[in-house]
């Protein structure tokens, strides 16, 4: 179905100890790191990047260099906003416990996000990772629905507990799959036929068919709504809906994974589901939600979590303290009052625009894939659109590491450069991005 | 093997919906949260505490009224320490980004972290919560034994992912316990006959023997060491060494889940596995770990993580960021600077004789159980140890809390109050709790 890395447990762009052009000064940290945090870490870059100051779009190195960031969306109102981390620092100095006693914020900041929600979705639980709110929903959608059957696209990233990295293709072969689990293709324009929608709904309906046959009940649908890891798939606009026609048909749950696309990222919308015209029975989130600070969410009809309710008991003793509700709230008050939303589809678009034109000059630039500041570009060989070209991918986004602009790649063929910087990100800084990756694209 | 509660779910010390005093403004709060957050949350107390403010060893309601706090392990090093919030502050605002780049911070705590380990445990991996670091020590010890089979206590928790919530009985029978689980009883000193060590292991080695039988390969044995949940056990030292020795003959590994005992509370040392003479396979760390802010980790031997590592890299978003190392890193400071473990032990013996003493003089009051400021003590009927007394215990428990003392019952018959306060509890603390306790346990 797609020609994963070979080695299990290979990601793209990933550092590998021995290789890279490393200070002394750097060779003794990865060399201390091995040491203390042992061989499942991984580090960004032929060179990995040191770094010790961040603020807005930009990090700093040891040496005081500036990183143009396009790739952290986790800081998602910039760097070390000073807002977030007053806010922060305020409520930790006066109250910091946890859900089993009666809090002002942590309602205040439910009933605020659930605003941002159809009003069908209206119960929100805590956790502190996606990882969490997957692992979740998942428990959540199991007791509703009785089954454990999942589905999940071919390179889908959902988390790393035991129960959310077993429907996680991406992250190799070394990490099994559930019994559970159903991986079909992503619905990838290039390589779907026909309507896109159709295409994906019909891959879906066979893995719905497939469990029948084996006696697993299904459960529900997960899909990143901006499908991330699958190498950023938006458009056309509304493709996702048989897909979740299908599932619904067949008894299932359609959980919407918000943990990357959602906040404002997609431009359009808060989340990356409303570009699809559709209404999720769950909603994931994560890591842009507290602008750093561990905080993710699930948010749910209130028929869909009952039963979970009936039966079990949910307390997280982190999920939802008092520091993680005053944190979100002001990152959602920078959402709001810096207008981040609409930056990131103004500048999304003039990003776009920089990017299809650079792609007339450059045949290794095929097909662009975006929605707001979360934009997926392919780097191909001879012009053609499915000569997917990892190699070269690799060698793009170290050559911008070294020109000090940090991005990564993804995709099943590792061949997609993710462009997904702070919402803070200007026209000017988008100008500098493509000017470097103008230079970088030279073959 | 245990009465436990009835309804499915149900746990001690819970607010029902319905019931209690509460003002008409909280009343409206337990309105709202039910809206927002929906059924599977839960308040503590018949009448829940709505609070605004901590300092210390104190938590503030929102009349301004004072509770002593003598259940919160979370905020270990007390409410709101200004070092640590100064210290998480000052990171956030400089630099907050995670374990993909390299950053000096995390190394230096991850160092200093492993120096209070024996030095064969000398690797460090960096979650978010308890519930992801017991995950992630099921992922590890299942890729280093080729097996799954896990064996845990009666009334064992050890969190809330999927599979760590199906190896936790203590959240009721509304959540199944997995296949590869094997319940154990507690070593309960008060119903285990003979040599308690020798006792437990017997049962430790059955459970071993079922698994084989049916076909399921042992994976580990995991163990909060200071049974909290199965009503708080620390005695006799090193009863835990046979168990541990039977789990090591047939293949497996011995998890300690520190996550309760951890950070210097049993007063001796500074985890409860110390206290039994043995070194684990594995370590997880949790809760007080950052004084509130969400981080913590396992601590395992190389080999353990040579084949997860192998196979399968880590990735934790926030785990180990360089805010969370900076506030672990300040929590180990004031552990050091303010002698807390040292008062632990000290402050600890004071309550326990304390205890002892009120015991005396109320026949409700049975055996104590404790580790510094870790202390089980069972409430009975009629003098008789083995008469757990559930109804009078949450009487206690809710007594207290108008008296403005907050604590909370455990154990599987729900009847063992759970002393477990900040660490920098002194002596005039536990003076003031004993004489609320003194007129709380009157019958």
């Amino acid at each position: 179905m797609s020609d994963r890395p070979a080695l299990p447990g290979q990601m793209p762009n990933a550092f590998v100890p021995g290789q890279g052009n490393l200070s002394p000064e750097d060779q003794a940290l990865v060399a201390r790191r091995q040491a203390a945090m042992g061989p499942a870490y991984r580090l960004f870059y032929e060179t990995p990047v040191h770094l010790v100051r961040g603020e807005g779009v930009w990090l700093y190195d040891a040496e005081g260099q500036a990183y143009l960031d396009t790739y952290n969306n986790v800081a998602s109102v910039g760097h070390c906003h000073p807002r977030v981390v007053e806010a922060m620092a305020r409520q930790a100095a006066v109250f910091a416990s946890h859900t089993r006693y009666l809090h002002e914020g942590i309602l205040a900041y439910s009933e605020r996000l659930l605003g941002h929600f159809p009003p069908a979705l209206s119960h929100v639980m805590f956790t502190c990772t996606g990882s969490e709110a997957n692992d979740l929903a998942l428990r959540i959608a199991e007791a509703h629905t009785g089954g454990t059957g999942i589905i999940v696209t071919e390179n889908a990233y959902h988390g790393v507990t035991r129960a959310v990295a077993a429907m996680s293709p991406s992250l190799g072969a070394g990490v099994a799959l559930g019994e559970n689990v159903r991986v079909v293709p992503a619905p990838d324009p290039l390589r779907l036929e026909g309507d896109l929608g159709q295409a994906f709904a019909g891959h879906v309906q066979a893995a719905i068919g497939d469990m029948a046959a084996k006696g697993i009940k299904l459960a529900a649908l997960i899909a990143d709504t901006i499908f991330s890891s699958d190498g950023v798939i938006a458009d056309p606009k509304g493709f996702l809906a048989p897909a979740v026609a299908a599932i619904r048909k067949a008894g299932g749950l359609f959980i919407a994974d918000e943990v990357q696309p959602g906040f404002g990222r997609t431009g359009e919308a808060m989340w990356g589901f409303q570009r699809h015209w559709l209404v999720p029975d769950m909603v994931t989130l994560g890591k842009p939600m507290g602008n750093g600070y561990p905080v993710a969410a699930v948010v749910m009809r209130p028929d869909v979590v009952a039963e979970f309710g009936a039966r079990a008991r949910y307390f997280n003793t982190f999920g939802g303290n008092a520091v993680a509700a005053a944190t979100a709230n002001a990152v959602l008050d920078v959402i709001e009052d810096e207008g981040l939303m609409e930056n990131s589809r103004v500048v999304g678009a003039h990003l776009r625009q920089g990017l299809e034109d650079l792609a007339k000059r450059h045949e290794c630039l095929g097909p662009i894939r975006s929605a707001g500041l979360f934009v997926g570009a392919e780097i191909v060989e001879g012009g053609d659109p499915l000569a997917a070209d990892a190699g070269f991918a690799a060698k793009v986004v170290n050559r911008l590491r070294e020109a000090r602009v940090l991005i990564s790649a993804t995709g099943p063929r590792a061949n997609v450069l993710k462009i997904r910087p702070p919402l803070v990100f200007s026209a000017e800084n988008a100008d500098l991005f493509l000017d470097r990756l103008d230079t970088a694209l030279a073959r």
